[in-house]
């Protein structure tokens, strides 16, 4: 994939309309009623009206194995299906800790303890999702993560999210920010 | 290690005089005379007069586990040395091919099938390095790797790249640039 710029941009209005914003761990964003989604050359003129922008870049795959891959891509939906009408944005910054440790230390804890990959298959295909880098642009959070779903999964999300906030790897995670959203 | 901004500038003049530019794979670079280094915020301001700038940044360790780490770690030398009056800004762009590789599959050609670390290790610590990635920014090059050496080592040096440049690893790259520089 050949990396896609996207900028999250709150304000008072929006595509999406921010129904709650959430400080998971450390400091919340600064409140907002809207969000709009701008990617790619679009993503560098920012609306002056902003209260807040959060970038991201869509990249290679840091971790997944080619089973895991393929296993990923059978059951993935892209966004923007008619009937996801609920999404998250869930930003995240891992400690410097996580960074520091090797790559083949990453992914033990990644997948082998924290089974990362295997958690994301069970909500698939109801939960659509994309992962944008930003620690690389010098951005507050280290990941963007977007995910879509229909208003009869927000309880299967919920399920999703708490799953992976219970191992290891978010033992690792110093700042979240949990983001409900509807069309 | 935290994320580091750099841009490398070349120019009519710099603290690095330009020896040589070839172009190994790709496009050539335009002709500049000298180049400069900025680092942090000051890589955000580009003189006016600049002839061409590439942008990377710093970043944590993709391939390399924890054991290879510890050894290049024993061995590798800072940038800065003052016997180190030569250095080499070799930017590289690595095909589509190789980016739609899943994470175990580039390992395996970057360590396994090309011995990328174990070949860099027979040449600490003559060489000082430092990687700077450019793909996530939307650069031309997906890597700018800049290494120092003293005079007597330039010669060591070639036998790097070469040992290098005939891997499997290296089959996947579609554009590299060798500048030759002193100080």
């Amino acid at each position: 994939m050949t990396p896609l710029s996207v900028a999250f941009v709150g304000s008072d209005s929006g595509t999406w309309t921010i129904e709650r914003m959430d400080a998971v761990a450390g400091e919340p964003l600064p409140p907002a009623r809207g969000l709009t989604v701008l990617e790619g050359p679009a993503a560098r003129r920012l609306p002056e009206e902003a209260d807040w922008a959060l970038r991201g870049v869509t990249s290679n795959e840091r971790y997944v194995t080619r089973e895991e891959h393929d296993a990923l891509e059978a059951l993935q939906q892209g966004l923007g299906r008619p009937q996801a009408t609920c999404s998250a944005l869930i930003p995240i910054r891992k400690s410097q800790a996580w960074w520091d440790l090797s790559q083949d230390e990453r992914r033990h804890l990644f997948e082998e303890r924290s089974r990362h990959v295997a958690i994301g298959l069970d909500f698939l295909p109801a939960i659509a999702r994309r992962l944008h880098h930003g620690r690389d642009l010098g951005e507050p959070f280290d990941f963007l993560t977007w995910f879509e779903f229909a208003p009869a999964d927000a309880g299967v999300f919920d399920e999703l999210v708490g799953r992976l906030r219970r191992t290891e790897e978010w033992s690792y995670v110093e700042r979240e920010v949990d983001i409900r959203l509807t069309r």
